[in-house]
């Protein structure tokens, strides 16, 4: 029994830094890095995948809307054909920088609002599959339990892989409380390491309403954009250590 | 004895059409694809590579400085470690569409003001030669004879090819005629078919005071963004035929 | 009783060029002018100014969802403050290449999928109405009759201007039929100069169904993107002058 | 006897934060905001001329080459009537957010590499001044003494107003000394002061060899996007007033 964790890493560009990369790299045993089309230039790109493959951190892809303003968070109505290519093409871009490097992407975790929308949305979801398909179709894809994308994955014969979130609060259906509703996202320290710990070795999670939920998940996500998400990041590393739960990446 | 002939295709972007690369793609043994920096979306990227691959023609990188606006032919004064990353990327997200249609990336030629910039440029030649050689050490580079950029290939251990303009005029130096000089590129189709057969049967141009070049080379660049071109890439390649000069890649 | 004639202009981006302006332009009384999210470089915009004011074409501004490869035509899901300072962003553009040309923005029609959306999303045509008043409340907002973006004009003290399309079937409730529909865009030029015709002097058109329905218009909108689009223009301009309808914009 | 200190401003982009402006805008007298090109997504034009105007802070506009990766720090080979048509574009959008907050440009201060290339490319700073002229002759353009644009501007009726660098070297010619020789950049908080109260009261600054220099300049640049940086600028801001030198814009 492990689990993994992951974060999104890489999503400075050119002049603008963001996030803590170095002190999640320590932390993380999968990184999800910024392919260029809501944060991450070539640079970084290339700096980043050097900084996870020299500390043994596997690398996912983290294709995005294009969409460099609004950081890849807002929905945009792309074609299912012009989805599919604008995957592949952030795939690929990162797989050079990969190749600079000497290692290789070992997943794909959509960012953002392409993330959310493949959920639920059909076409979408089925033009994420089709790409990973078409690059590799021994590439893993991120997602959650659950949603769209891991059931057309499944159909599709990819290999699906769910993630849960240790700092958020759930419904009683399993599902992630709206991050608009008070509560959703959790603060304290203390329980976020808790939830994670029991995600790990219980696969459950206490719902809002105090029922105990089932959420199977390989993968926990930690985020490093917010100050003291670092440390947040290793109190839950430690937490799941102290608790007997080895972290290794999902990805052999 | 054979020659290759190569043209730049796939510099459509989104709702923007630009060149007749059905026409030319029936022509060329060599397609240079625009890879996103100058022109190219994921889309028309991979409907290109689809395009030349089902010909047979040959997949060449286009990679470019990042102006969408200015498409590649203004200079930039990018730092080499950026330059290297921005053509690692470009690289990266053509090979991913060559993947997805089952074929493979053969040459790299740089675009527009790149392309004339490592001609004398040290530092951005030896980081466009960093790239591929980070990329894919087997991938020969393009270019004019006697450019830094050949020269940084060749003592790099890359391999790089010269090309030639059967419709430009040469000093006689064996350099091209700058573009803004008159009469520097050549207009009436029998010469631009009468120099082609001469670049490839005898490796020699008549330069503008008259005098015989020599100008080795082992492709010929034919252009498709302007009325006619396509025609007039046509009437080379029939020329080269008629004279008995199989037309192939230089890469087999 | 007079109508206008609008049409998009200016739709080239650098290198990319869309559209036969020239021929649009001595057609029209109102030109859509693209201030750059979907298309229109700086200097294209500054010419394409500069083209309508020798004419005495009024300039409209444009303006569009921040997605050049998109074409602007692909909804994104933006938050209002943020719609706002896009369009505040664009109107102050091409109010700048007015100013150089000795002219000014005479009103606004949002483009593409910004405008469909607006035909019903509330809080995106609020957006749109709040940045027109706080950049110039005397401008007019050209638009659907019924929209949602029209109700918030008027609401807010705006003037809406209603557009007609000629080429475009009608449902019996007065609405555009969707283009995915058979017989949605009508082609034949005799076909189209009439409903202009009848559009311009009874106010109604008739629908899929053939019966009559009242559609107040001020503008009529032609297209000028596709071949042939320009002679239909001139077609439709012709036989409006015929049936004693003068041309004029809909801005004094 | 007043002199005016100016920083970079609003260089923030998307999600991406850059500098402390709020301190900033505590400290300067005029605000050089980024027009979109380098840095400045349109909400947060807004947002920053919104919080200069409230502290009655200048408003100056900060175009740039196109070139949000390089954060407008590398140098383009931009034809002149584009680059006119890039900055009319610019001035405009920074000029809509102006109105829509109820205030004006008060100058044009182009940024990094732009910056930097005018003082000495004719045909870039003419272009400049084309674009100031046509746009508002009234503004004036803030550059570095004895700059090419400078004496265009003046060429042209355009007030040049001059600026001096309190925390960067100066050669025996009162020229900066380049970036990247030792000791270029002053980091002692308290020479940087001396150097301001010089600069403001005498006119003079000290050169690398030991020379008293004239260097007249109507603003002093502070910048804002390092830390210690808004502190080191209140220090000069304090330093001066208590040499008895008031801040104050150079418009009135």
């Amino acid at each position: 029994m492990s689990i993994d964790l992951n974060a999104d890493l890489g999503e400075s560009f050119g002049a603008w830094s963001l996030g803590d990369d170095e002190a999640l790299l320590d932390v993380v045993t999968s990184a999800n890095v910024a392919c260029g089309f809501h944060a991450g230039d070539p640079l970084t790109m290339r700096a980043t995948v050097a900084a996870a493959s020299a500390r043994g951190v596997r690398i996912g892809a983290h294709p995005a809307y294009r969409d460099l303003v609004g950081f890849g968070r807002r929905f945009l109505d792309v074609a299912p054909a012009e989805l599919t290519a604008d995957v592949l093409y952030q795939l690929g871009a990162l797989d050079a920088m990969c190749k600079a490097v000497g290692t290789r992407i070992a997943y794909v975790k959509p960012h953002g609002a392409l993330y959310t929308t493949i959920a639920h949305h059909e076409a979408q979801a089925a033009a994420i599959v089709d790409a990973v398909r078409a690059f590799d179709p021994d590439l893993p894809i991120l997602g959650l339990p659950g949603s769209t994308v891991l059931a057309a994955a499944a159909a599709s014969g990819l290999r699906g892989v769910a993630e849960a979130f240790a700092d958020r609060a759930y419904t009683p259906a399993g599902a992630l409380l709206p991050r608009r509703e008070p509560g959703a996202v959790i603060h304290d320290p203390q329980a976020v390491v808790a939830r994670a710990v029991r995600l790990a070795t219980d696969a459950t999670v206490i719902a809002v309403d105090g029922s105990v939920v089932a959420v199977e998940a390989a993968s926990l996500c930690v985020h490093g954009d917010t100050p003291g998400a670092a440390r947040l990041a290793s109190a839950v590393a430690e937490g799941l250590r102290a608790a007997g739960v080895p972290l290794a990446s999902f990805v052999s």
